[in-house]
Protein backbone atom coordinates (compact mmCIF):
# COMPACT_ATOMS: atom_id res chain seq x y z
CA UNK A 1 0.00 0.00 0.00
CA UNK A 2 1.37 3.58 -1.20
CA UNK A 3 0.23 7.21 0.03
CA UNK A 4 -0.02 9.35 -3.11
CA UNK A 5 -0.23 12.90 -2.30
CA UNK A 6 -2.02 15.25 -4.72
CA UNK A 7 -2.32 19.24 -5.46
CA UNK A 8 -5.32 19.80 -7.19
CA UNK A 9 -7.02 23.20 -8.58
CA UNK A 10 -10.40 23.75 -9.26
CA UNK A 11 -12.80 26.32 -10.34
CA UNK A 12 -15.21 26.09 -7.14
CA UNK A 13 -18.43 27.48 -8.96
CA UNK A 14 -20.02 24.08 -10.02
CA UNK A 15 -19.37 22.44 -6.58
CA UNK A 16 -20.85 22.60 -2.68
CA UNK A 17 -17.83 23.00 -1.76
CA UNK A 18 -14.77 20.34 -1.13
CA UNK A 19 -16.05 17.97 1.68
CA UNK A 20 -18.93 14.60 0.62
CA UNK A 21 -22.32 15.83 1.48
CA UNK A 22 -25.75 14.30 0.56
CA UNK A 23 -26.86 17.27 -0.93
CA UNK A 24 -25.00 18.23 -4.13
CA UNK A 25 -21.73 17.31 -5.73
CA UNK A 26 -18.53 17.88 -3.87
CA UNK A 27 -14.72 18.40 -5.42
CA UNK A 28 -13.82 15.63 -2.69
CA UNK A 29 -16.51 13.21 -3.90
CA UNK A 30 -15.89 13.74 -7.66
CA UNK A 31 -11.88 12.65 -7.07
CA UNK A 32 -12.83 10.12 -5.41
CA UNK A 33 -15.11 9.21 -8.54
CA UNK A 34 -11.70 9.30 -10.76
CA UNK A 35 -9.37 7.23 -8.79
CA UNK A 36 -12.00 4.68 -8.52
CA UNK A 37 -12.75 4.61 -12.07
CA UNK A 38 -8.62 4.95 -12.60
CA UNK A 39 -7.61 2.07 -10.14
CA UNK A 40 -10.69 -0.13 -9.80
CA UNK A 41 -10.49 0.58 -5.69
CA UNK A 42 -12.59 1.93 -3.51
CA UNK A 43 -10.66 5.36 -2.85
CA UNK A 44 -11.39 8.56 -0.19
CA UNK A 45 -9.41 10.92 -0.28
CA UNK A 46 -8.24 13.18 2.64
CA UNK A 47 -7.99 16.96 1.98
CA UNK A 48 -6.09 19.74 3.16
CA UNK A 49 -8.61 21.99 3.42
CA UNK A 50 -12.69 22.50 3.08
CA UNK A 51 -13.55 24.97 0.76
CA UNK A 52 -16.87 26.25 1.16
CA UNK A 53 -19.05 25.96 -2.46
CA UNK A 54 -17.77 28.57 -4.46
CA UNK A 55 -14.36 28.64 -3.30
CA UNK A 56 -11.63 28.21 -5.89
CA UNK A 57 -8.28 26.50 -5.06
CA UNK A 58 -5.20 26.50 -6.93
CA UNK A 59 -3.46 24.34 -4.86
CA UNK A 60 -5.37 22.39 -2.48
CA UNK A 61 -3.96 18.90 -1.15
CA UNK A 62 -5.05 15.25 -0.80
CA UNK A 63 -3.80 12.12 0.11
CA UNK A 64 -4.97 8.28 -0.44
CA UNK A 65 -3.49 4.80 -0.25
CA UNK A 66 -3.42 2.87 -3.42
CA UNK A 67 -2.59 -0.88 -4.13
CA UNK A 68 -2.39 0.57 -8.25
CA UNK A 69 0.82 -0.17 -9.99
CA UNK A 70 0.73 3.38 -11.72
CA UNK A 71 3.94 5.51 -10.88
CA UNK A 72 3.15 8.24 -8.73
CA UNK A 73 3.71 11.22 -11.15
CA UNK A 74 1.80 9.40 -13.36
CA UNK A 75 -1.45 9.93 -11.37
CA UNK A 76 -1.61 13.55 -12.34
CA UNK A 77 -2.21 12.94 -16.26
CA UNK A 78 -4.18 9.94 -15.45
CA UNK A 79 -6.69 11.45 -13.37
CA UNK A 80 -7.08 14.91 -15.71
CA UNK A 81 -8.58 12.19 -18.36
CA UNK A 82 -11.06 11.16 -16.57
CA UNK A 83 -11.97 14.68 -14.33
CA UNK A 84 -14.62 17.68 -15.51
CA UNK A 85 -12.42 20.52 -16.97
CA UNK A 86 -13.24 22.44 -13.84
CA UNK A 87 -11.07 20.24 -11.44
CA UNK A 88 -7.11 20.01 -12.99
CA UNK A 89 -4.66 17.66 -10.86
CA UNK A 90 -1.33 19.61 -10.67
CA UNK A 91 0.79 17.32 -9.46
CA UNK A 92 1.12 14.04 -7.47
CA UNK A 93 4.05 12.52 -5.62
CA UNK A 94 4.64 9.85 -3.54
CA UNK A 95 5.00 9.99 0.76
CA UNK A 96 4.91 8.11 3.42
CA UNK A 97 2.16 6.16 4.34
CA UNK A 98 1.93 8.39 7.63
CA UNK A 99 1.85 11.55 5.71
CA UNK A 100 -1.18 13.22 6.63
CA UNK A 101 -2.22 16.50 4.90
CA UNK A 102 -4.07 18.33 8.04
CA UNK A 103 -2.49 17.17 11.17
CA UNK A 104 0.62 18.83 10.63
CA UNK A 105 2.18 22.41 11.08
CA UNK A 106 1.10 24.13 7.60
CA UNK A 107 1.51 27.61 6.16
CA UNK A 108 -1.34 28.13 4.26
CA UNK A 109 -1.75 31.07 1.52
CA UNK A 110 -5.22 32.57 0.29
CA UNK A 111 -6.25 35.34 -2.10
CA UNK A 112 -8.89 37.30 -2.06
CA UNK A 113 -9.85 39.16 -5.13
CA UNK A 114 -12.18 42.60 -5.49
CA UNK A 115 -13.60 44.38 -8.89
CA UNK A 116 -13.17 47.82 -7.34
CA UNK A 117 -14.94 49.36 -10.77
CA UNK A 118 -17.67 51.57 -11.92
CA UNK A 119 -19.34 48.39 -13.99
CA UNK A 120 -19.67 44.55 -13.09
CA UNK A 121 -17.33 42.81 -15.60
CA UNK A 122 -19.24 39.65 -16.23
CA UNK A 123 -16.36 37.54 -17.33
CA UNK A 124 -15.00 37.95 -13.93
CA UNK A 125 -18.58 37.62 -11.76
CA UNK A 126 -17.34 34.13 -10.77
CA UNK A 127 -13.88 35.26 -9.45
CA UNK A 128 -14.02 38.03 -8.11
CA UNK A 129 -16.13 40.16 -5.65
CA UNK A 130 -17.44 43.21 -7.65
CA UNK A 131 -17.52 46.47 -5.21
CA UNK A 132 -18.30 49.66 -6.79
CA UNK A 133 -17.86 52.33 -4.18
CA UNK A 134 -14.36 53.29 -3.78
CA UNK A 135 -12.27 51.17 -1.48
CA UNK A 136 -9.08 53.23 0.44
CA UNK A 137 -6.26 50.96 0.01
CA UNK A 138 -4.37 52.76 2.96
CA UNK A 139 -6.88 52.97 5.17
CA UNK A 140 -7.15 48.85 4.42
CA UNK A 141 -3.63 48.15 4.44
CA UNK A 142 -3.18 49.82 8.11
CA UNK A 143 -6.09 47.89 9.17
CA UNK A 144 -4.83 45.13 8.10
CA UNK A 145 -1.46 45.43 9.89
CA UNK A 146 -3.53 45.12 13.35
CA UNK A 147 -4.00 41.43 12.39
CA UNK A 148 -0.92 40.42 11.36
CA UNK A 149 0.40 38.33 14.44
CA UNK A 150 -0.86 35.61 16.72
CA UNK A 151 -4.25 36.47 18.34
CA UNK A 152 -7.36 34.46 19.20
CA UNK A 153 -9.95 35.14 16.08
CA UNK A 154 -12.66 34.19 17.76
CA UNK A 155 -14.36 37.24 16.50
CA UNK A 156 -13.69 36.35 12.74
CA UNK A 157 -15.29 32.93 13.32
CA UNK A 158 -18.54 31.55 11.79
CA UNK A 159 -20.12 29.19 14.35
CA UNK A 160 -20.23 25.79 12.54
CA UNK A 161 -18.62 23.16 14.77
CA UNK A 162 -16.94 24.04 18.34
CA UNK A 163 -13.49 24.70 17.74
CA UNK A 164 -12.06 25.10 21.18
CA UNK A 165 -8.83 26.50 20.20
CA UNK A 166 -9.23 29.69 18.36
CA UNK A 167 -5.88 30.94 18.15
CA UNK A 168 -3.92 31.22 15.35
CA UNK A 169 -1.16 33.11 13.41
CA UNK A 170 -1.49 35.10 10.42
CA UNK A 171 2.21 35.71 8.98
CA UNK A 172 1.66 38.37 6.47
CA UNK A 173 -1.74 40.04 5.57
CA UNK A 174 -1.03 42.54 2.19
CA UNK A 175 -3.64 44.12 0.26
CA UNK A 176 -2.61 44.84 -3.18
CA UNK A 177 -3.75 46.84 -5.99
CA UNK A 178 -3.23 45.35 -9.36
CA UNK A 179 -5.30 47.36 -12.36
CA UNK A 180 -9.23 47.38 -11.34
CA UNK A 181 -8.75 44.74 -8.85
CA UNK A 182 -8.04 45.36 -5.45
CA UNK A 183 -6.36 41.42 -4.05
CA UNK A 184 -6.06 40.50 -0.29
CA UNK A 185 -2.93 37.77 0.58
CA UNK A 186 -3.20 36.55 3.63
CA UNK A 187 -1.09 33.77 4.92
CA UNK A 188 -1.03 32.20 7.91
CA UNK A 189 -0.91 28.94 10.29
CA UNK A 190 -4.51 28.14 9.54
CA UNK A 191 -7.49 29.91 9.56
CA UNK A 192 -10.94 29.66 11.44
CA UNK A 193 -14.27 28.38 9.64
CA UNK A 194 -14.98 31.60 6.94
CA UNK A 195 -12.00 33.24 8.84
CA UNK A 196 -10.55 35.20 5.84
CA UNK A 197 -14.11 35.58 4.01
CA UNK A 198 -15.09 37.81 7.25
CA UNK A 199 -11.14 39.56 7.55
CA UNK A 200 -12.28 40.55 3.60
CA UNK A 201 -15.53 41.95 4.67
CA UNK A 202 -14.18 44.04 7.69
CA UNK A 203 -11.31 45.34 6.15
CA UNK A 204 -13.98 46.58 2.79
CA UNK A 205 -15.73 48.48 5.67
CA UNK A 206 -12.57 50.12 6.52
CA UNK A 207 -12.00 50.55 2.55
CA UNK A 208 -15.37 52.22 2.61
CA UNK A 209 -14.68 54.41 5.71
CA UNK A 210 -17.38 52.69 8.03
CA UNK A 211 -14.45 51.46 10.22
CA UNK A 212 -11.35 53.46 11.10
CA UNK A 213 -8.13 51.25 11.11
CA UNK A 214 -8.09 50.93 14.86
CA UNK A 215 -11.25 49.89 15.05
CA UNK A 216 -10.15 46.31 13.47
CA UNK A 217 -8.17 46.18 16.51
CA UNK A 218 -10.67 46.77 19.09
CA UNK A 219 -12.79 44.08 17.10
CA UNK A 220 -10.53 41.76 17.63
CA UNK A 221 -9.89 42.36 21.21
CA UNK A 222 -13.67 42.23 21.91
CA UNK A 223 -13.44 38.55 20.59
CA UNK A 224 -17.37 38.71 19.72
CA UNK A 225 -18.34 37.75 16.50
CA UNK A 226 -21.34 40.00 16.30
CA UNK A 227 -18.07 43.19 16.26
CA UNK A 228 -16.93 42.13 12.46
CA UNK A 229 -18.25 42.78 9.30
CA UNK A 230 -19.87 40.60 7.25
CA UNK A 231 -18.42 37.65 5.40
CA UNK A 232 -17.78 38.60 1.93
CA UNK A 233 -19.50 36.21 -0.70
CA UNK A 234 -17.10 33.20 -1.55
CA UNK A 235 -16.63 33.68 -5.46
CA UNK A 236 -13.92 36.18 -4.49
CA UNK A 237 -11.68 33.72 -2.59
CA UNK A 238 -8.77 31.51 -3.65
CA UNK A 239 -6.60 29.05 -2.07
CA UNK A 240 -3.53 29.75 -3.44
CA UNK A 241 -0.77 27.46 -1.45
CA UNK A 242 -0.06 24.71 1.41
CA UNK A 243 3.05 24.47 2.37
CA UNK A 244 4.47 21.77 4.78
CA UNK A 245 7.14 22.46 6.80
CA UNK A 246 9.81 20.15 5.40
CA UNK A 247 10.23 23.06 3.02
CA UNK A 248 7.79 21.28 0.48
CA UNK A 249 5.64 24.03 -1.40
CA UNK A 250 2.42 22.76 -3.07
CA UNK B 1 -39.69 57.78 -31.62
CA UNK B 2 -35.61 57.75 -30.02
CA UNK B 3 -32.66 55.50 -31.20
CA UNK B 4 -30.92 54.43 -27.98
CA UNK B 5 -27.41 53.04 -28.17
CA UNK B 6 -26.14 50.61 -25.37
CA UNK B 7 -22.54 49.55 -24.76
CA UNK B 8 -22.33 45.92 -23.55
CA UNK B 9 -20.16 43.85 -22.21
CA UNK B 10 -21.21 39.97 -21.22
CA UNK B 11 -19.48 36.09 -20.73
CA UNK B 12 -19.72 34.33 -24.07
CA UNK B 13 -19.58 30.98 -22.71
CA UNK B 14 -23.80 30.57 -22.04
CA UNK B 15 -24.52 31.82 -25.66
CA UNK B 16 -24.80 30.48 -28.85
CA UNK B 17 -23.05 33.89 -30.21
CA UNK B 18 -24.87 37.03 -30.31
CA UNK B 19 -26.74 36.64 -33.35
CA UNK B 20 -30.71 35.42 -33.22
CA UNK B 21 -30.80 32.17 -34.52
CA UNK B 22 -33.29 29.32 -33.93
CA UNK B 23 -31.18 26.29 -31.97
CA UNK B 24 -29.96 28.69 -28.96
CA UNK B 25 -30.20 31.07 -26.88
CA UNK B 26 -28.00 33.93 -28.14
CA UNK B 27 -26.99 37.88 -26.18
CA UNK B 28 -29.36 39.55 -28.75
CA UNK B 29 -31.98 37.52 -28.01
CA UNK B 30 -31.53 37.87 -24.55
CA UNK B 31 -31.45 41.63 -24.55
CA UNK B 32 -34.34 42.15 -27.05
CA UNK B 33 -36.40 39.66 -24.26
CA UNK B 34 -35.02 42.58 -21.47
CA UNK B 35 -35.88 45.35 -23.40
CA UNK B 36 -39.84 43.98 -24.51
CA UNK B 37 -39.85 43.53 -20.50
CA UNK B 38 -38.98 46.90 -19.79
CA UNK B 39 -40.81 49.10 -22.43
CA UNK B 40 -43.68 46.70 -23.29
CA UNK B 41 -42.59 47.24 -26.97
CA UNK B 42 -41.59 44.49 -29.14
CA UNK B 43 -38.02 45.89 -29.91
CA UNK B 44 -35.21 44.29 -31.97
CA UNK B 45 -31.68 45.62 -31.31
CA UNK B 46 -29.13 45.93 -34.06
CA UNK B 47 -25.63 45.06 -32.82
CA UNK B 48 -22.62 46.27 -34.21
CA UNK B 49 -20.42 42.60 -34.19
CA UNK B 50 -21.87 39.44 -34.53
CA UNK B 51 -19.72 37.68 -32.15
CA UNK B 52 -19.33 33.95 -32.39
CA UNK B 53 -20.49 31.07 -29.70
CA UNK B 54 -18.33 31.37 -26.59
CA UNK B 55 -16.24 34.96 -27.39
CA UNK B 56 -16.86 37.45 -25.15
CA UNK B 57 -17.20 41.76 -25.35
CA UNK B 58 -16.06 43.98 -22.84
CA UNK B 59 -17.69 46.71 -24.77
CA UNK B 60 -20.14 45.48 -28.03
CA UNK B 61 -22.52 48.25 -29.14
CA UNK B 62 -26.40 47.99 -30.01
CA UNK B 63 -29.11 50.62 -30.86
CA UNK B 64 -32.72 50.35 -30.41
CA UNK B 65 -35.91 52.65 -31.05
CA UNK B 66 -37.95 52.94 -28.65
CA UNK B 67 -41.09 55.34 -27.37
CA UNK B 68 -40.25 55.16 -23.80
CA UNK B 69 -40.42 57.43 -21.68
CA UNK B 70 -36.92 56.43 -19.37
CA UNK B 71 -33.99 58.80 -19.83
CA UNK B 72 -31.00 57.38 -22.04
CA UNK B 73 -28.69 56.70 -19.06
CA UNK B 74 -31.25 54.68 -17.27
CA UNK B 75 -31.62 52.06 -19.64
CA UNK B 76 -28.13 50.59 -18.55
CA UNK B 77 -29.44 50.57 -14.74
CA UNK B 78 -33.06 49.49 -16.15
CA UNK B 79 -31.77 46.57 -18.41
CA UNK B 80 -29.05 45.18 -15.87
CA UNK B 81 -31.92 44.75 -13.22
CA UNK B 82 -33.59 42.36 -15.98
CA UNK B 83 -30.63 40.50 -17.61
CA UNK B 84 -29.09 37.65 -16.30
CA UNK B 85 -25.36 38.72 -14.73
CA UNK B 86 -23.65 37.21 -17.71
CA UNK B 87 -24.76 40.13 -19.77
CA UNK B 88 -24.07 43.72 -18.44
CA UNK B 89 -24.94 47.03 -20.40
CA UNK B 90 -21.98 48.99 -19.37
CA UNK B 91 -23.86 52.55 -20.40
CA UNK B 92 -26.50 53.75 -22.61
CA UNK B 93 -26.89 56.95 -24.58
CA UNK B 94 -29.56 58.75 -26.82
CA UNK B 95 -27.90 59.01 -31.08
CA UNK B 96 -29.71 60.70 -33.82
CA UNK B 97 -32.40 58.36 -35.53
CA UNK B 98 -30.01 57.57 -38.23
CA UNK B 99 -26.99 56.26 -36.38
CA UNK B 100 -26.47 52.53 -37.35
CA UNK B 101 -23.84 50.71 -35.29
CA UNK B 102 -22.61 48.38 -38.06
CA UNK B 103 -22.71 50.79 -41.36
CA UNK B 104 -19.48 53.64 -40.11
CA UNK B 105 -16.13 53.95 -40.37
CA UNK B 106 -14.84 52.20 -37.02
CA UNK B 107 -12.20 51.33 -35.06
CA UNK B 108 -12.73 47.69 -33.02
CA UNK B 109 -10.40 46.41 -30.65
CA UNK B 110 -10.26 42.73 -29.80
CA UNK B 111 -7.91 40.85 -27.75
CA UNK B 112 -7.11 37.09 -27.80
CA UNK B 113 -5.38 35.64 -23.78
CA UNK B 114 -2.99 32.75 -24.15
CA UNK B 115 -2.45 30.67 -20.95
CA UNK B 116 0.94 29.74 -21.56
CA UNK B 117 1.17 27.30 -18.34
CA UNK B 118 2.78 24.22 -17.73
CA UNK B 119 -0.74 22.80 -16.44
CA UNK B 120 -4.18 24.42 -17.24
CA UNK B 121 -6.08 26.90 -14.77
CA UNK B 122 -9.66 26.06 -14.02
CA UNK B 123 -10.96 29.09 -12.96
CA UNK B 124 -9.40 30.69 -16.51
CA UNK B 125 -10.44 27.73 -18.69
CA UNK B 126 -13.77 29.91 -20.65
CA UNK B 127 -11.80 32.72 -20.53
CA UNK B 128 -7.92 31.97 -21.94
CA UNK B 129 -7.07 29.16 -24.45
CA UNK B 130 -4.46 26.90 -22.41
CA UNK B 131 -0.89 26.20 -24.39
CA UNK B 132 1.19 24.79 -22.65
CA UNK B 133 4.11 24.83 -25.58
CA UNK B 134 6.75 27.12 -25.08
CA UNK B 135 6.21 30.18 -27.50
CA UNK B 136 8.55 32.34 -28.45
CA UNK B 137 7.15 35.90 -27.96
CA UNK B 138 10.12 37.69 -30.21
CA UNK B 139 9.21 35.69 -33.38
CA UNK B 140 5.18 36.19 -32.83
CA UNK B 141 5.84 39.77 -32.77
CA UNK B 142 7.76 40.01 -35.94
CA UNK B 143 5.33 37.63 -37.56
CA UNK B 144 2.62 40.30 -36.28
CA UNK B 145 4.41 43.22 -38.01
CA UNK B 146 3.45 41.62 -41.90
CA UNK B 147 0.04 41.71 -40.79
CA UNK B 148 -0.16 45.37 -40.09
CA UNK B 149 -1.40 47.90 -42.45
CA UNK B 150 -4.21 47.18 -45.26
CA UNK B 151 -4.07 44.11 -47.03
CA UNK B 152 -6.63 41.28 -48.68
CA UNK B 153 -7.33 39.06 -45.57
CA UNK B 154 -8.72 36.35 -47.59
CA UNK B 155 -6.10 33.83 -46.14
CA UNK B 156 -7.25 34.69 -42.49
CA UNK B 157 -11.32 34.45 -43.15
CA UNK B 158 -13.20 31.36 -42.65
CA UNK B 159 -16.20 31.00 -45.74
CA UNK B 160 -19.01 31.71 -43.94
CA UNK B 161 -21.30 34.27 -46.73
CA UNK B 162 -19.83 35.70 -49.85
CA UNK B 163 -17.79 38.75 -48.35
CA UNK B 164 -17.00 40.25 -51.68
CA UNK B 165 -14.56 42.87 -50.28
CA UNK B 166 -11.76 41.11 -48.21
CA UNK B 167 -9.69 44.00 -47.45
CA UNK B 168 -9.10 45.31 -44.53
CA UNK B 169 -7.00 47.03 -42.64
CA UNK B 170 -5.24 46.56 -39.19
CA UNK B 171 -3.89 49.60 -37.62
CA UNK B 172 -1.48 47.71 -34.89
CA UNK B 173 -1.59 44.37 -33.50
CA UNK B 174 0.61 43.45 -30.44
CA UNK B 175 1.90 40.51 -28.80
CA UNK B 176 2.42 41.21 -24.81
CA UNK B 177 3.54 39.04 -21.99
CA UNK B 178 1.70 39.12 -18.63
CA UNK B 179 2.51 37.25 -16.28
CA UNK B 180 1.66 33.38 -17.26
CA UNK B 181 -0.27 35.12 -20.07
CA UNK B 182 0.42 35.90 -23.56
CA UNK B 183 -2.21 38.55 -25.06
CA UNK B 184 -3.03 39.40 -28.65
CA UNK B 185 -4.04 43.11 -29.15
CA UNK B 186 -5.37 43.89 -32.82
CA UNK B 187 -7.10 47.07 -33.78
CA UNK B 188 -8.66 47.59 -37.43
CA UNK B 189 -11.39 48.76 -38.81
CA UNK B 190 -13.19 45.49 -39.73
CA UNK B 191 -12.59 41.63 -39.46
CA UNK B 192 -13.11 39.24 -41.77
CA UNK B 193 -15.06 36.09 -40.18
CA UNK B 194 -12.84 34.05 -37.79
CA UNK B 195 -9.89 36.80 -39.16
CA UNK B 196 -8.83 37.22 -35.38
CA UNK B 197 -9.01 33.76 -34.54
CA UNK B 198 -6.85 32.72 -37.76
CA UNK B 199 -4.16 35.01 -37.11
CA UNK B 200 -4.03 33.83 -33.69
CA UNK B 201 -3.65 30.56 -34.50
CA UNK B 202 -1.35 31.52 -37.26
CA UNK B 203 0.33 33.38 -34.29
CA UNK B 204 0.70 30.37 -32.05
CA UNK B 205 2.34 28.41 -34.86
CA UNK B 206 4.93 30.89 -35.44
CA UNK B 207 5.60 31.00 -31.60
CA UNK B 208 6.26 27.30 -31.85
CA UNK B 209 8.58 27.76 -34.42
CA UNK B 210 6.59 25.46 -36.98
CA UNK B 211 6.39 28.78 -39.48
CA UNK B 212 8.76 31.40 -39.86
CA UNK B 213 8.01 34.92 -39.05
CA UNK B 214 8.41 35.81 -42.75
CA UNK B 215 6.27 32.51 -43.54
CA UNK B 216 3.20 34.79 -42.38
CA UNK B 217 3.66 37.25 -45.52
CA UNK B 218 3.42 34.16 -47.90
CA UNK B 219 0.15 32.81 -46.37
CA UNK B 220 -1.08 37.04 -46.74
CA UNK B 221 0.66 37.08 -50.27
CA UNK B 222 -0.99 33.66 -51.18
CA UNK B 223 -4.81 35.21 -50.61
CA UNK B 224 -5.96 31.55 -49.71
CA UNK B 225 -7.52 30.23 -46.51
CA UNK B 226 -5.54 26.76 -46.53
CA UNK B 227 -2.11 28.13 -45.84
CA UNK B 228 -3.21 29.64 -42.82
CA UNK B 229 -2.90 28.41 -39.61
CA UNK B 230 -5.92 26.61 -37.45
CA UNK B 231 -8.97 28.78 -35.95
CA UNK B 232 -8.20 29.50 -31.82
CA UNK B 233 -10.82 28.46 -30.04
CA UNK B 234 -13.27 30.84 -29.04
CA UNK B 235 -13.07 31.18 -25.64
CA UNK B 236 -9.83 33.65 -25.44
CA UNK B 237 -11.22 36.06 -27.68
CA UNK B 238 -13.25 38.96 -26.33
CA UNK B 239 -14.24 42.23 -28.16
CA UNK B 240 -12.70 45.18 -26.33
CA UNK B 241 -13.87 48.18 -27.73
CA UNK B 242 -15.34 49.93 -30.91
CA UNK B 243 -14.52 53.47 -31.46
CA UNK B 244 -16.70 55.58 -34.10
CA UNK B 245 -15.35 58.51 -36.23
CA UNK B 246 -16.72 61.23 -34.39
CA UNK B 247 -14.55 60.50 -31.26
CA UNK B 248 -16.89 58.50 -29.13
CA UNK B 249 -15.08 55.42 -27.81
CA UNK B 250 -17.70 52.46 -26.52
Amino acid sequence: MRRIKLTVAYDGTNYCGWQVQPNGITIEETLNRALCALTGEKIAVIGASRTDAGVHAMGNVAVFDTESPIPPERFSYALNQKLPDDIVVVSSEDVPPDWHPRYRTVIKTYEYRILNARVPDPTRRLTRYFVSYHLNLQLMQKAAEYLVGEHDFVSFCNVRTNVEDTVRTIYSLDVLKNEDEIIIRIRGNGFLYNMVRIIVGTLIRVGRGFYTPEQVKEILDARNRKSAGVTAPPQGLMLMKIEYPDGEVQ
